[in-house]
């Protein structure tokens, strides 16, 4: 241990815990999400009128949340796939890491504004600029990371460098669709979202 | 690490992020579900009066509360087996396990539901067909990675294989069940779910 | 793996992941205290009066999380000591758990109602049967364990087994002693949970 | 294993559990923060006039996140460096660590009293003894740890263990800057917090 603490400057640390804290901030997030379906409070007796009316208007939401469920998880894979390359982690990329993650928790915020105003134009935007933002710190974080070989696996080939800079910018460039669409339809542009885990699908394999 | 990466494809990736992910969820999921207790604000003078009043009213939340408990559990279990025996992880291997915890994340709020609404037969349903879903997640999960062998334990036996599939269809069952058990009794029918560790254990032996 | 699998019946797994499950829920649950200390929610004009005196109201609450953290950690502990010896589980100690957290999971709603109402003598009494059953549970999940030999480190002294059970059964003794002095003090009772910590450190060094 | 166990005392534990409880406990407590901010509940008709006006008041409680975000994630990385030295737990050292995370868990709370209420003085200031009071758990943890050297790798350098000291005062001295600037101005004082992860950037380099 102490010699190879001589050899890396303190600064060089493990990812593990890095990710630990990551996957826990993923799963709260996700599970966040959930709570903005709120449980409406009706009187017992009109309770069998009311509820299949909340239920009925309920698939708007629903649809929402299936959105950015889907998004944090093609985030999360985003990371993890990141960090299966990358093997140590220093003071910048630490901090890059930490302000990815300071967009990700506004996620369930910004979904339930969009969610609960969606014919408002600049609810939506504000939801779009969130991802935006998330997605372009996962751009950061891998660009400054293979730029920094001794932070990666060194038998890193650079076609699998080039291939995730492009899949990192595919949430931002679907989340700027969003928001030309939301000039449209305001109430419909974040279904774009939808596409992002087929788009990400093709550059697999490619 | 290097070579292994050549003999592998990218998309292969090992489990225990996605086990960690899970672990995250299943533990926040079971948390919220005791959030949905809420306490009563009730003025300090009739205090005493009220909340011997609440508490009575209480066991049948409490009981709503147990058995959405007992099925997160059950459904870790199911999931903590499985994983037991997958070694590797695809992307359409990690989409389901997605959409698996899409639902069980959902389980809270349909728990609120139908613990709030429970004389309501349609707030019981979507319970039901929450719990479906979920557990028909499970049963696709285990049976496309054990028909891609190269994702799991090679020494798996094929008798490990069909226990687990009859295991991951008990829930789904059981939900039917309610879901006939709800047009004879809104307020009981989801009592039915108590019988699942029973069931499986079972399976476990058998 | 598979060698190994052949030696030991199916249903007896590694503890990481219930120690993954469990460590999240104590986290959770620990966080979750905080969030019942609610800030007010009074207009701007009155605030420079009313902030001051909530906060000198504040300090009531404060001791009843202060009470629920280190329960909470205290509870943790007895957990994380008995997975140091358990290296194996099987299907009861895995439910034997899973009921320990499902009462666990409850001490943030019986803590809001005891700090909520704690002039009321039978909210106080909740938050102790609260405890007691939890660590009842804690008692059981020792005892089953050490009794089935093959799941704990086989070089396991028997006094640590008895210095073990001794242990925990002080946090089911302290709730008794709450419960009796709920009858003289239904404010103060709960304060004499903050000498647990101390009478087991007495069985640490005993 | 049992060797080992003769060897050492039961009191002394290996890391990893505490590791997990304290990153599961971060993770939920950043991901709280952003629950306080809450998307306002106004009519359809009128939400196209109130929405917008709601984003233009929320810079100031977004920039109250951020500094909130940045200060855990300042204490999750001291957390993280100090136990990459420290390589054993014993009791006291658990239960600092226990009651630096119960500060760490009230952050959340001070945050959103703070950011509610930043023209009142003593919210402010309840903000700032809170994170003294973290902040001073952080240097006792880090002061124990070292005084006992069997705790940590027995090839620490002093000079790291002095350097760690300096880092961890720093949280607590700028909370004293902060006190003194809220005489001036409650409602800015709070950014001199973002200074934090500079003055440490020296400290890692020096």
């Amino acid at each position: 241990m102490s010699e190879q603490e001589h050899q890396k400057p303190q600064s060089y640390m493990a990812t593990n815990r890095v990710e630990a804290l990551t996957d826990g901030i993923f799963a709260i997030a996700m599970t966040i999400l959930a709570l903005n379906i709120a449980v409406p409070s009706v009187p017992t007796e009109s309770a069998v009128m009311e509820i299949p009316r909340f239920l009925k208007g309920l698939w708007h939401v629903l649809l929402n949340y299936a959105i950015s469920f889907i998004l944090l998880g093609v985030f999360w894979i985003i990371h993890h796939r990141q960090f299966h390359r990358i093997k140590h982690i220093d003071e910048k990329l630490l901090w890059l890491n930490m302000l990815n993650l300071m967009f990700i928790v506004l996620i369930p915020f910004s979904t339930s504004l969009m969610s609960g105003y969606d014919n408002v134009q600049i609810a939506d935007v504000v939801f779009e600029i969130n991802l935006l933002i998330a997605g372009l710190f996962c751009f950061l974080q891998w660009s400054y990371a293979t730029k920094n070989r001794h932070l990666v696996d060194p038998e890193l080939d650079q076609s699998i460098i080039d291939a995730g800079k492009k899949k990192n910018l595919v949430i931002p460039l679907v989340s700027i669709a969003g928001m030309a669409l939301s000039f449209i339809s305001p109430e419909w542009c974040t279904v774009v979202y939808l596409i992002t885990p087929f788009i990400m699908g093709i550059f697999f394999k490619g």
